[in-house]
């Protein structure tokens, strides 16, 4: 997928944000001139696919709305307030419930920041949105800000004057970011303030949806390798280690990783929105509705962890506090409510030590992600012979295409949601980095133009996330050479060998040495850290200029390197790779890990100019395709066979 | 050179400090078996080469020693006290004066911390140092524990109680240093004493050396490309942009280079040992006696700052703290007495702005290590040519060698100095990484065996350093492998083309990947930056694991991959390059940095297998044989040149 937002500046904590998630609104009109459509499976969620705007009906709505906040402002005598696009947990995606800032300015970008003043307001926002954003909201309301350059302290320093203060929703925001904010506005005597209850909700009123509460469900033991109980002793050892007596987990995949459980609560990552506070000793409390679980499920959880109803969390926490607990908390994640509520004194500030176990995937993990890639490799390639055969008729669409793919993903009766809002990017919409099709922008797949998909599926057995670029027809030279030198710093990453103790960092520049030859670059990251049937990005491992986590043996990471000609095509080339456990290389002295690629579909042959390859370089292609042909060959009718053998013949 | 110390942990505050220096008596027995040995020249600097022992009757001063501390730590009050190697400026090299360690201990490492308390007593080292310090120092007095694994603080807390209180010399600290031993040692309610004056250097008595007071010389503008002026106008107007109101300067590197000055105070690196003070408005501090420079420099210099005697010091920081003056302290070097004289209120933590502004070398010094390369290569290959043809004899021996590869630079006429102590290992040697040859551990240089030889000089245009690695006879296949994979990593840098802003850390792995895939590695840094005819060792840039500083244009900086197979051999590879300034390649769209090779001397030939390397490896070698012989060639004589001719053919 697109590891744009991996290097690209934003408002937010954690380093996996996606574009906009869809709209609640709107069908795509029926398949633009496919062939063979499959019918969409019954297993596929029932959610619209492609964005649609009426972008006009929303932005008139701007005006009303900052109206009725700047009264309720007025009311809670506060000089401005911070609308952030983000929820309680922070994640990378947000429940309509709380898409706040959407329904403020109409700004629908996956991440942003609004500041509503009585006379002014701001909408920060990061360069991948600065026209959408000018497009989409009121701009005779709203300033239009470009993060990182401008600050928000900067326009608060602007617009307010001493002894005045700024409201903000304390579980909206992280400690960090509130204490950022409060050092930068305190010598000038500005004040933040926090809300009791967000004046937003009570503007927004009944039209707001309501929180997601969808099932909770298990992930049996075969598939999660370690049981819930033995995961929960790891944390209570590493808190009896820092000395602490609980940690207040706020990340939602940490929580669906501890305890064992998946949910549907979000878009594309199967997380349930949820707290959980583990002791040092004693049982751990999962904050969660218990009829949201089966009754069967409910108990066996009880057997290790108390299910406590949401609203008992304050209580929770000021027990902490009364019996005077050393609580662990991560000021990068955290919302800010929990430090104020416990206290300077309770707060022990810590790393979620989840977050490093979950990435190191055990032996069940491994054998679910390998058997998912499998069945992943198969709709992958169905779709790329389809798409091979349909797309020179000229009367593909962007839409039609990812459409088409997801029902093939579907047609393998085990997808239990695509994991990500697919990029199907052709001729210049492939070099918009984070793009996400909609019916606005969706074009028909020209002749003589690159296509870039980008996409996954998540199964109950594993996670996927993979991107090709094909040619349709005969390409340019100076698409074969961008291809190819993109192809080079993919392989570079594939056979990389490297000690134990590298971190991420040390990779990146292996991926982006034949580009940097040619003078090109890319501006994003080269891979960032994969779930196990969880989220599609996840820390603490990436391949980028801030790779600072260790690579470990056992970790999934994504392999996409790039290319991206403006107005012209876009090339990006992914497949996951797994960390191998260190060996000796003969003739070595010490043990070396190197990767294991899971995703298995061709390259495109007609884009590789082998004279670019080294001998090297073209037998590792070989050896790939020749996989991709023995393991997914077997699994494809006739035609399709026929065709894999074609695109994975000898280069 | 040697850059094990780049990523050996230690003691310092600084990221060069380098082996032992020369002991201050002794001389080598006359050149062992050489043939036309050349005098020493006369410009040659009179000291002592090599380190000769007398162990036992070293070792044997320490009980004593150790005795009259603590006796005078009773007097003190104390309960310990701390002796590390190190002067007030915590530079690389330590003029005798400070030898404090070394005179207590009788260990001459290069780092290290003696604690001497009524009781007990320990000697921290680094791995490099475990075997010599037990060696050297009296076991049956003090512990030896090695760095980072074992702590200051650790050791104090168990040997000392609540309330007693450990002394130390404030000028020989670091202000991170004292605050984070004091920080772990406070919970247990064991105190930091700094002491007003140092008891070794009353037990020392009269045998202490007097502080270095050596002539102070000017650096013309023809060499510093910039004026004084300039340089601490700049220096100001980073104050000015920081708020602050002065800064005190303690690093001698940055001194020497802001003022253009350069002396003779300690071995190797031609800097001054003083102090500065730069004042955001009027006029700079230098701390140094008048009486050291001419009259003639004395007036110049005081046209733009006042030269004021170093016992001046403590009143011009008392009255920057009087007249509640911002005063900015580097804290990773700056002496703890300054910020305890000045006041928490009165301290500024940031960087010392002369160490990036000095690594970014001008034309006038780029020029100058252009010239300085071309003379000091006419040295190395006379040098190789020599050894080629003495050592098959079997009659050499590494001291031979060594003075051999000094005599030719002294030859030059130019050799002000030589840049570090020559590290020159025959066989098992060689694979000491932090080598220096002494007396005892001298031996000859066998055929069949390789002799790594790292070296450098100072000239009053620029600093080189050079590492070549020679094969005496009929190399081993293994050899031939290891050596050609180190060149492959030496290549790999050499031919590195990178966008702006990437930083040393990005560009370590390309140097290590040929041995990676062979289970392979190094355990230094790749490379340091290096100095204008200044410290062989600068930073901030570094090619290394730790590498966080950016590498920008004019930089110089060696490539310096290596292997050692201990008990067998060594090999290392080194050449300094310079980053030239961005360009765009052709085709491209972004501007990017590359290297300039400064190093001229060709590669030992019978130790590249030609199979192992790439076509543009190949190339990239013939290359640069062919400039070495054009560039070199015409300077030799006809033997010397003919020499060349064969050492530079095509692969």
């Amino acid at each position: 997928m697109a590891t744009s937002e991996l290097d690209v500046p934003r408002f937010g904590q954690r380093h996996r944000r996606r574009g906009p998630i869809s709209l609640p609104t709107g069908r795509t009109a029926p398949l633009a001139g496919a062939a063979r459509p499959p019918a969409l499976s019954p297993l596929l969620p029932a959610r619209p696919m492609f964005q649609t705007f009426d972008e006009t009906a929303l932005t008139n709505a701007v005006a009303p709305r900052v109206g009725r906040l700047r009264q309720a402002l007025a009311k809670l005598k506060v000089d401005a307030f911070l609308v952030p696009r983000g929820d309680r947990h922070k994640g990378e995606y947000v429940p309509a419930h709380d898409e706040r800032l959407k329904w403020l300015t109409a700004f629908s970008g996956s991440a942003g920041l609004a500041v509503v003043a009585p006379q002014r307001a701001v909408l920060f926002v990061d360069g991948r949105y600065t026209v959408q954003a000018r497009q989409q909201t009121d701009t005779s309301l709203f300033e239009i800000e470009q993060v990182p350059a401008a600050k928000t302290s900067d326009w608060l320093l602007d617009a307010l004057g001493t002894g005045q203060t700024v409201g903000f929703d304390p579980w909206l925001h992280s400690i960090d970011e509130v204490e950022r904010l409060e050092a930068a506005l305190k010598p000038s005597g500005i004040r933040l303030k926090p809300l009791a209850r967000n004046p937003m909700d009570k503007i927004w009123g009944a039209d707001q949806p309501p929180p997601p509460a969808a099932p909770v469900v298990a992930h049996p033991l075969s598939r999660a390798g370690r049981s819930a109980q033995e995961k929960i002793a790891d944390v209570q050892a590493a808190l009896a280690k820092g000395g602490e007596d609980a940690i207040v987990l706020t990340l939602t995949d940490s929580i669906a990783w501890l305890f064992n459980i998946r949910g549907s609560d979000i878009p594309h990552t199967p997380a349930v929105l949820a707290f959980a506070i583990v002791p040092a000793e004693g049982r751990a409390s999962l904050f969660v509705e218990r009829d949201r679980l089966s009754e069967t499920h409910a108990s066996q959880l009880e057997d290790i962890a108390d299910l406590v109803p949401p609203e008992a969390l304050t209580e929770q926490i000021d027990a902490l506090k009364a019996a005077r607990k050393r609580v662990r908390l991560n000021p990068a994640t955290a919302a800010y409510w929990f430090s104020r509520r416990l206290g300077e004194k309770s707060v022990s500030r810590g790393p979620d030590p989840c977050q490093r176990a979950k990435a190191i995937k055990n032996a069940a993990e491994i054998k679910g992600a390998r058997s998912a890639h499998h069945r992943d490799a198969v709709a992958v390639c169905r779709f790329l012979a389809w798409f091979d055969q349909e797309a020179p008729s000229g009367r593909l669409d962007e839409i039609a295409a990812a459409r088409q793919l997801e029902a093939f993903r579907a047609e393998t009766g085990k997808l239990k949601e695509i994991s990500f809002d697919t990029i199907a990017g052709s001729g210049p919409n492939g070099a918009i980095v984070h793009y996400r099709v909609n019916t606005e922008s969706n074009r028909r797949i020209g002749r003589g133009e690159l296509f870039l998909v980008d996409s996954g599926a998540q199964y109950a057995d594993g996670t996927t996330d993979v991107t090709r670029t094909i040619a349709i027809g005969r390409p340019k030279p100076e698409m074969r050479t961008h291809y190819t030198l993109v192809l080079k710093g993919h392989i570079a990453i594939a056979t990389a060998v490297f000690p134990e103790g590298t971190r991420g960092v040390e990779l990146d520049p292996l991926a982006r040495q034949a580009l940097w030859r040619h003078g090109l670059d890319y501006d994003h990251g080269t891979g960032h850290g994969v779930g196990s049937y969880l989220s599609v990005h996840e820390g603490p491992q990436s391949i980028s200029r801030r790779g600072e986590a260790v690579l470990e043996a056992g970790m999934i990471i994504s392999n996409e390197p790039g290319f991206y000609l403006e107005g012209a095509y876009g090339i990006r080339i992914e497949n996951l790779v797994l960390v191998n456990p260190p060996q000796k290389p003969e003739g070595g002295d010490r043990a070396m890990l190197s990767f294991e690629t899971l995703t298995l579909a061709p390259f495109d042959r007609r884009l590789i100019d082998t004279k670019l390859l080294t001998g090297e370089e073209k037998a590792w292609v070989d050896a790939y395709h020749k996989r991709v042909m023995a393991e997914v060959g077997p699994e494809l009718d006739a035609a399709d066979r026929r065709w894999l053998e074609g695109a994975t013949k000898r280069l």
